[in-house]
């Protein structure tokens, strides 16, 4: 990909906020791959962001996320809300394929403007998929949409990381889960907004709700707002209304009682702050801290000759004086 | 916790070494809570690490890994082999408890100055746990052990990244899983040098192992060898000796095709970049950037009266300007 001159980055952050749907395609690439232009696409879609409601939806795999998220679009359209979708797929090439190409039939078959759609995939190391995940769907609120649905797997410490940058969390359940209900839910209970029962006109669905219950007076919640627990079966569309108008009213709830706010400030602390620390390393590669280097350091440290509690301090520390050795017209 | 004088740590590593347990705790304590005396403390044991072999054990929850990893534990102990545990818990409430509780039991019951077991609970941000992990892991290490064993549950990315320290991975499945098997492997397939299939008693391990097998042609491995899959009870120790051999098998190719120097190179190659990141951070706080400044920063561009794109950039440049400036002896 060639790097964009600055006005053309404008331009392209302009085709995206009148909704120009090859723009947003073009300009989500830019800020996925982390192109030398992302910052710049950011910064201009960044005055068209704040507004829109964004959702995650989250839970174990096989609970019928994909479906219950498609259908919760259907009915933001239907109320002529427009909506996109931040699909995150889990990294693998044995399923990766085709829940992407679910999702590429799915958009294809409503072919609507109002609706965008886009599938991310784990890579690279840890909290890249978050930054992504974070930076595309700021893109996507800035063509204007009016809801982003936020749709991970919902185990791992990387999706709680992904599930922080939305403002209302939907938790999906399902019958039949057995004893493992508690131990999946580990560490998601705690973040639901919403909980959802999926597939309730299986067999067990009061089991779970009871299960649900159970831990939540368990865990005795510190508000005294109970968390809702609404009950659909996504294929046929049943209960997605009622979801819809749960959503709203957590919405409605929380912005009451400044939870939106603070919420939006506490995700931009950690945010800025991780940003900050991945700006300062690229610094310190301008200022005689090189990848190079690290990769010999590395060698080093696994035959046991270099010790990187000692050696980290004495990097940074040069980092440091390369600089201030700079300004005093001095090799360091 | 007061801090502990330098030469209070070099005492605290030298009886870490000599196998005392209580210090091993304290030390453990220090670097999981990131006290002052971290680094100091690793630094300390840096040199007594690096032979043990490091198995990584993971597979979603129920699968029995605790139990696995238990009497693998008394496997390795039955040969004289010193071992330690380090048991990765969900960050939850509900379940915490529970397994710590389990552990502490085991414990006891062995009454084993070779056997060291320590749970560690997520907390903190993204990649705090993998840090902890790897820091503790060092420590145990180094008092001795000939084996370490690291249990986490093996679905998110965070568990991928803890398994990047191990030197062999083993991956849990057991028969029941139905269809769910493929994406909750998501990740965790790629990384498996050994897979076990636990409760093998029950119904349906032979159509678990098809599955495995099935993935593994489609995902077209990359090397010849074939991971190797075992069947284990490990409520009854069944299979666990078959698991140990595959194990040191496993451990013995590695290091013959070097994979197991190059395993650790990556590693450290990627654990001393967050290293220095952390550190950059740090740094940045001694030169004009604090902790205050960016919770500010954060709910302006929360309120949207700040680019968080465009502020970034200058925030770091300005660490660097004083820096600088205070070399030039000038105010910046």
């Amino acid at each position: 990909m060639t790097p964009v001159a600055d006005s053309a980055v404008r331009e392209l952050v302009e085709r995206v906020c009148s909704g120009d749907v090859r723009a947003l395609a073009r300009a989500i690439s830019l800020v996925e791959n982390d192109a030398p232009e992302a910052a710049e696409v950011l910064s201009g879609c960044f005055p068209h962001t704040g507004d829109a409601l964004r959702i995650g939806v989250t839970g174990s795999p096989g609970a019928g996320k994909s479906t219950l998220v498609d259908k919760l679009a259907r009915g933001y359209r239907a109320a002529a809300t427009k909506v996109g979708i931040v699909a995150v797929d889990p990294s693998s090439p044995f399923t990766g394929g085709a829940i992407l190409g679910d999702r590429i039939r799915m958009q294809e078959r409503i072919g609507d403007d109002g609706l965008y759609v886009r599938s991310m995939a784990t890579r690279g190391s840890l909290g890249g998929l978050a930054r992504a995940t974070a930076d595309v769907t700021q893109v996507i609120e800035a063509s204007g949409k009016d809801v982003v649905l936020i749709e991970t797997v919902g185990v791992g410490q990387d999706e709680i990381d992904i599930v922080r940058l939305v403002d209302v969390t939907v938790v999906v359940l399902m019958p039949g889960m057995g004893d493992d209900v508690q131990s999946i839910k580990a560490g998601i209970m705690e973040i639901a907004d919403i909980f959802v029962i999926n597939k309730s006109d299986r067999e067990g669905a009061d089991r779970v709700e009871k299960e649900v219950l159970a831990m939540q007076s368990l865990a005795g919640k510190h508000d005294s707002r109970v968390t809702p627990i609404v009950r659909t079966i996504a294929t046929t569309g049943e209960g997605i209304e009622d979801l819809r108008s749960a959503v709203e009213q957590m919405k409605a709830w929380l912005a009451e009682e400044g939870r939106l706010e603070t919420r939006r400030k506490a995700y931009w602390r950690e945010r800025i702050e991780e940003m900050v620390r991945q700006a300062l390393l690229r610094e310190a590669g301008a200022h005689g801290l090189s990848a190079e280097d690290l990769s010999e350091h590395a060698e080093r440290i696994a035959d046991g000759q270099e010790d990187p509690y000692r050696l980290v301090p004495r990097l940074v520390a040069q980092v440091f004086r390369h600089e201030a050795g700079a300004a005093r017209g001095t090799k360091p």
